[in-house]
């Protein structure tokens, strides 16, 4: 997508050192632009879990990258036992966001072709980055899918309001910057515009982390794409008065009866929609569902998180980056990473197959392979 | 309440000089608890405009002491026609705040009584006290009694779960620190922290002011009431997993019918508390109720906000006070007021005479005098 007018991914090689993996820092997001280099895998390790990305399909670009960043440090080091050197690798990688699906699904994915390599290093490397790029595409292309299916939604709105601009509201950040290109809520949103819909997006900030008010403000704002900043608190208040058109968010794991684990305060917008009869969509890959648990609500365990990231918030002062506390110092802070919204709340799923309905009869309809 | 192991109210007339009004300042709570002294209708009028004070109680009691300032004023620059000089200080405290209901009621109840007393500018003096004393007391006698009429609901909860902690939703800062002192939603679990009842409270943090993170966590934490601050996406999440025994929250205003108009955000919680059959009350004094309105979603005007308020946070950083940008500089953002929550969310409203259904009949068993 666009910044200051020129296209990026979130993620790349160095165009003059292919040993070089470069990204977009994302911790300082909205105030400055930063691209990290990551030349080791210590480096793509604390870019994960110290969160300079973050985001489902970033994440397991990264990790397919980080391996192959190792498999070059192996050579380097002229490692004894390499197929010993990446497991551990990988096993590294892996401890970076234990509850990640992606990151472990990519590193699983490289082990299983460099495995079968034995001790030829220079297929290791060869294969590892072909890996990596693969990955990334498939996550740009699948992507690319949702917005395609996604769009059609927005635009039956759109023919159905005459052309008036339709209102999406979003939580959370699932934009491009979670993913190497496009986003997955975002990617029907983009398409829209492209086509030159209108479309205006109600951005939740979603506290604690803020990443609409950061993340999702800014990479609309760079498209060009009309948004405004609500708390999350304002979104019932707005479908009440038919000022959203319809929901749109992310997903960190739907079962594949369709319940849907995404950012704190999902739930709450999925149960003011059914109040009000907006649709609620929810737009993921394949990668975020979970085909083993039925009872989302009840099986799925939340992340609680550093209760600091409620008490205190980062934002520009005086043009530097500072941290504020805003409660009393003494008072506790709960800080629950995710909630799950049941599938009877849920119009539909995005994913790059195509819209269904959240359940397993609609899953099972886009992913027949996966109905045992 | 207590604050710092001492008894306080939010508004008092100086012990050694009972012509300066006293007020606790809120703008710098939680991180500094400063007394101002008003010695003027001007500095009254500033104090409640921008929000030295808040709240309809304390609004309220401060216009009474306001318009005896301005009677004062008058007595001490012998103005030549004390009738229309405070009718005009009237005006200027009602323009202060214009959809705040109390500040008019209690002025125009000073009013009512300077009117008959003609040009007897001690009786003037004397009267307006007295009407100022009894408008603060009133608010505290009516809130203590939201206090025993409410705890019975957590006395209930408590028994059932055999005397386990209860645990208790709130929103935004219905607290003492709204009102002269108790608050109104607080005041039924300080009557029961009173009472030695265990009650444990989440407090939403309420974007994008933030008065519960910052008000109700430290008036709770003040009377050492255990209580934990949580992102306003939380309740729902917490409602699911049975961590929400009852939500209480305040009003700023309640049609006859039960339709409630209170923080934005409110309606969020109500409708998750209905989904998960979590009992949801409303507490408020007569001086709340709208006795015109049937439909509150549709009829209640909702007031827009700086959008500053959402882009900007300002919290303590190295001792001071000091506000951060969050959103992208150039993000247009939206800040509803205040929402509304129907009826029929709502499971009752407690009073200072009762506890009834959140309904015509309900309000009118309550108060018959209005049923005409």
């Amino acid at each position: 997508m666009i910044v200051n007018g020129k296209p990026y991914r979130t993620i790349w090689l160095h165009p003059d050192n292919n040993s070089i993996i470069q990204v977009i820092d994302q911790r300082h997001l909205p105030h400055k632009f930063i691209i990290e280099d990551l030349t080791t895998l210590e480096e793509v390790c604390t870019a994960i879990k110290e969160m300079h990305i973050r985001g489902a399909g970033v994440i397991g670009a990264c990790a397919g990258y980080g391996m192959y960043i190792a498999s070059l440090e192996g050579k380097k080091n002229q490692v004894s036992n390499i197929q010993e050197f990446l497991q551990l690798a990988g096993k590294k990688l892996k401890a970076t966001r234990p509850t990640a699906v992606n990151l472990e699904w990519a590193i699983n994915r490289q082990l299983a072709k460099i495995t079968t390599l034995k001790d030829d290093i220079n297929s290791i490397v060869e294969n590892s980055a072909k890996i990596a790029h693969i990955i990334a595409e498939e996550d740009v292309d699948f992507c690319q899918n949702i917005g395609k299916h996604g769009v059609k939604l927005i635009e039956e709105i759109s023919q159905r309001k005459q052309g008036e601009t339709v209102n999406i509201l979003t939580h959370c950040n699932a934009g491009w910057l979670g993913c190497v290109d496009n986003g997955t809520a975002t990617s029907p949103i983009y398409e829209a515009h492209g086509k030159g819909i209108k479309v205006h997006v109600w951005v939740d900030e979603t506290r604690p982390r803020n990443q609409g008010s950061t993340l999702t403000a800014w990479e609309l704002g760079q498209q060009g794409v009309n948004h405004t900043i609500i708390p999350d608190n304002a979104g019932g208040h707005l479908m009440q008065h038919g000022l959203v058109d319809i929901v749109i968010t992310g997903s960190d794991r739907t079962t594949y009866t369709g319940d849907v684990a995404n950012k704190i305060g999902t739930y709450l917008k999925a149960v003011a929609a059914k109040d009000n009869n907006v649709p609620f969509y929810v737009a993921l890959t394949y990668s975020a569902f979970d085909w083993e648990i039925t009872d989302g609500v009840k099986e799925i365990p939340i992340e609680e998180r550093d209760p600091r990231e409620v008490k205190y918030i980062k934002g520009l002062h005086d043009g530097e980056i500072k941290e504020v506390l805003v409660t009393p110092k003494n008072s506790h802070a709960a800080n629950y990473g995710f909630d799950v919204t049941p599938a009877r709340l849920i119009t539909g799923l995005i994913t790059e197959r195509g819209i269904c309905e959240a359940s397993s009869e609609g899953v099972f309809s886009l992913y027949p392979e996966k109905n045992k």
